[in-house]
Order: structure tokens, then sequence, then C-alpha cells
């Protein structure tokens, strides 16, 4: 067998999330349904880098799975993309991994985006896209809050309730707020996330933005260590995985040094 | 009566495009039966600055209609885009403007942005917004190719059959190519284009973009003056009407002089 690990965009609006499910369609689902395709028939096992929920879209979620050798980076990518037809998840490239290389557990950084449409009008251009949001949101606030969560912490507050990682403790790389005209767009990065914990953070910088709350509670919320002390969940529409960082790329061709 | 110009937004997918036509749901049609609402049922005539095809999005169309005095343009914008729902379009901004002011003749300046999605992968996350290239462009070559079309000249080789202008005369202000990743963007600008000239001149350039044609073809197809000299029309998805302008832009509050 080889395994290969493929980086993968989709739009998450129709379905329960990246992960099976036993009601609705998972991207993992129709992937694994793909990838038996060119395995004769039998099931194969996808695991990817983040579990995204319903709703929530992709542009970089990186994914393993093992089939049997002699297929080509190429011809995986395109067969893989015939057999997810009508569906919208597409394989961006494939490449060969180490047997022992797991898109979860190798994955060093992962990238989110959180996008919010602030305007009075609904979204119709992004629509599913984007969280609506129509008071105008204070930038200078939103970015005074996210530095205080900046950091190794104990997220228990920004976790939701199914969340099953052992332990409560992650490490915010970036946490940062851009306005692009009615456009707010957040950057979340981080070796990993709890549960929800991005559209939690997303939707507590938000009470902050609109002035319901003054920056200096998100730093009692974050203390508190109580899911109740934080702001509510921010919507998925707005949320894409747009990258995941590994020690080395396994999409780049590996640098040949001249000795 | 009021004047009205609106700043519309709209996902251009599933309609015939702005104007109405005897099947299909079109921009015009759907705008007019919400104004309508607000006119006691009686039918409201909109005139738009850019008459958008099927399939082509909006996010900066500017429309104009009359109404009856005594509307705000808040509550217009407002009550329009209830009466919208749940099409994708939406009145961004209102405001009154002069009874002889026009969406169409008043304009000054048009910008349009094509967008191409250049892998091999089809879009996922941008179905229906972009022009799926497979074949890696050349950027260089088509924004040499693109300076060639710069200025004023007669466009007939990029002009439909359709098209009902009575001079094939434009001057072209811009027209270039950037590329952001695997998403390619041409930016358009002109006083006013033909009938689906900049979809014309994409096709054309893409023609250039991927080696079919050197650069200096594309002089010889404008000198040509007749359609069968230049390249196919680009689909429809990737085009969007970003913004009009006019001497003074309706939707900026005058600016105050204090003597």
């Amino acid at each position: 067998m080889t395994r290969w690990a493929l980086l993968i965009e989709y739009d998450g609006t129709g379905f329960v999330g990246w992960q099976s499910q036993p009601q609705g369609l998972s991207v993992q689902t129709l992937l694994e349904a793909a990838a038996a395709r060119l395995n004769g028939g039998t099931r194969v096992s996808a695991t990817a880098a983040g579990r995204t929920d319903a709703g929530v879209h992709a542009s970089g979620q990186v994914v393993h799975l093992d089939l049997p050798d002699g297929l080509g980076a190429l011809k995986l990518r395109d067969a893989l993309n015939f057999h997810l037809k009508p569906h919208p998840i597409v394989v961006v490239q494939a490449a060969e991994v180490p047997p022992d290389w797991s898109a979860r557990f190798s994955a060093v950084g992962r990238a989110y985006r959180f996008s919010i449409l602030n305007r009075r009008a609904r979204p119709a251009l992004l629509a599913h896209r984007v969280w609506h949001v129509q008071r105008r949101l204070d930038i200078e606030g939103m970015n005074a809050a996210a530095a205080l969560l900046l950091g190794r912490h104990d997220f228990t507050s920004f976790r939701a309730a199914s969340c099953q990682a052992k332990s409560p403790l992650r490490t915010l790389d970036r946490l940062n707020v851009t306005r692009h005209g009615d456009r707010i767009e957040i950057i979340a990065e981080a070796r990993s996330f709890l549960h929800h914990q991005v559209r939690n953070m997303v939707g507590t910088l938000k009470l902050v933005g609109d002035g319901a709350w003054p920056v200096e509670r998100v730093a009692e919320a974050l203390a508190a260590r109580h899911r109740g002390a934080a702001g509510p969940t921010a919507p998925p529409d707005g949320l894409c995985l747009t990258g995941v960082r590994y020690e080395r790329d396994p999409f780049s061709p590996i640098p040949s040094n001249p000795a």
C-alpha cells in the first residue's frame, strides 16, 4: 500500500461536516467512497487534519489515506475528482508520504479564516460564506481583545461541551482582525484548536466589536475557565480551514541541494 | 415622485441577466416587483448602468427608479431588501438623486472583474464564480496583449452580433491581469463597453495565455474589425460588475465646504 496526502477544498454548506455521521452527507463519506472506487470497491479510511463542523468550509484541508501501490499522484488526484463529481469537494493536490505520516498527528499548525459581512444588507454574492453582522464593528477593540488570547492558556471558556481533547491547554499563535470595506476577516493560527474554539473566540470578539463588552472582559472570560463566561458560538458559515502546516510540506518537491 | 439611485449586488447564477426576458427570472423583474410593493402595486421601471448577461454577477451595479415622495433612503433600502427575499439580490445603498439623473446615461465609467481559476481541479468553493482553465496561463503574455487593446479603438472584433450600440468605438482605460495563487483576475475599465466586449477580450487573452496565440495576433484581431478574427467569448461565471463611476458619487454625502 502507498500512503497519500491529499490537499482538498470543499464548500461545507450542504454537509454534516468532515466526519461521517449516521444522518446526512459528510465530506469524509464522499471522499472514502471515491477512494474505494480505486481500491476494487474495498473500504478506504481517510483521516483529516481538521474535523470541520457542518457548514464549515475548507480551502486547505489535508487528508491521508492508503491505496494499493502503482497509482501516480496526478492520476490519483484526477481519478478522485472524477468520482467526487458533482459534489463541491475537490482534490487540489496529491503527494506520496511515508507510511507512518498522519495528516492529523503530523500537523504542526492549522490556520482558519473567519469572514464577517459587516453591513445592513444581507449577503448576496457571499451567501453561506460569511457571518452577517449588521452593527458596525470596532476593529481596534476586537484586535485589542484578540491580543489577550494569544499564547498558551487553558481555553476551557472557549471549548464546546462536546470537545474530546484530553487537555484544554492550547497555544494560540495568531488571532488578528482586519477590515476590507464591509468585510472583516479574522485569521486564527495554532498548532491545534479545541472543538468550536475559533467560533467561540469570534463570537466573543464580536461582543467587543459591537460595544457590548469592554476589551478587558475577554481576559476575565479566559481566566474564568467556564464556557458560560465567554460569548456565544459564531455561526459556521464564515469559517474556512485555509491551511495545515507540517515539518516538511508534503506538497512541495524535496529541494535538491547541489553539494 | 423622487428619483432614487440604488447600489445593488447580485449572484447572477440563476438569472437570465439584468434585463427582463419573456422566459426566466431577471434581476430587473424582481427589483421592479419589489419596488411596486412600495408604489401601491403600480409598476415601477428600473434602469441599470450595466445590462449584465445571464450568469454574470454584480457587486456594484447601479440602478435608478422613481417612487412617491416621503420614503427615506434607509427605509427604502430595507423595504426593498425585505421584498427581494429570498433571491440573491440586495440593495446595499440607496440615495436620492435629481429627477434627470440616469444610472445609465449619467455614468462616466464602468469597472468589471473577470476571475479565472487556473488549476487542474474544478472549483469547489468558487463554483459559478470563475472560469475554470486547467492549462497554466502566462500572465506576462496576457498583460502584453492587454496593453495592445488600451485606448480608443473600433472594437467590432470584440462585439457580440446582438450588440445594439450605434458605434463600435470605445475607449478602454484599463485592462490588466494579475495572479493570486491559482486565481487570475482581469480588471477592465471603460466609460462603457460593447455587448460581450469584456468576455470576448478575456477569451482572446486566454489564447495568448495558453500559448495558442502570439501576443501580436491580438493587435491583428483588433485591426481586422471582424468578430471572427478575435477569440471565443469567455463564459459568464467569471464576470462581475464591480462598480460604476459618476461625475459625483450619488452614494457619498455632499461634502460640506465651510466658507
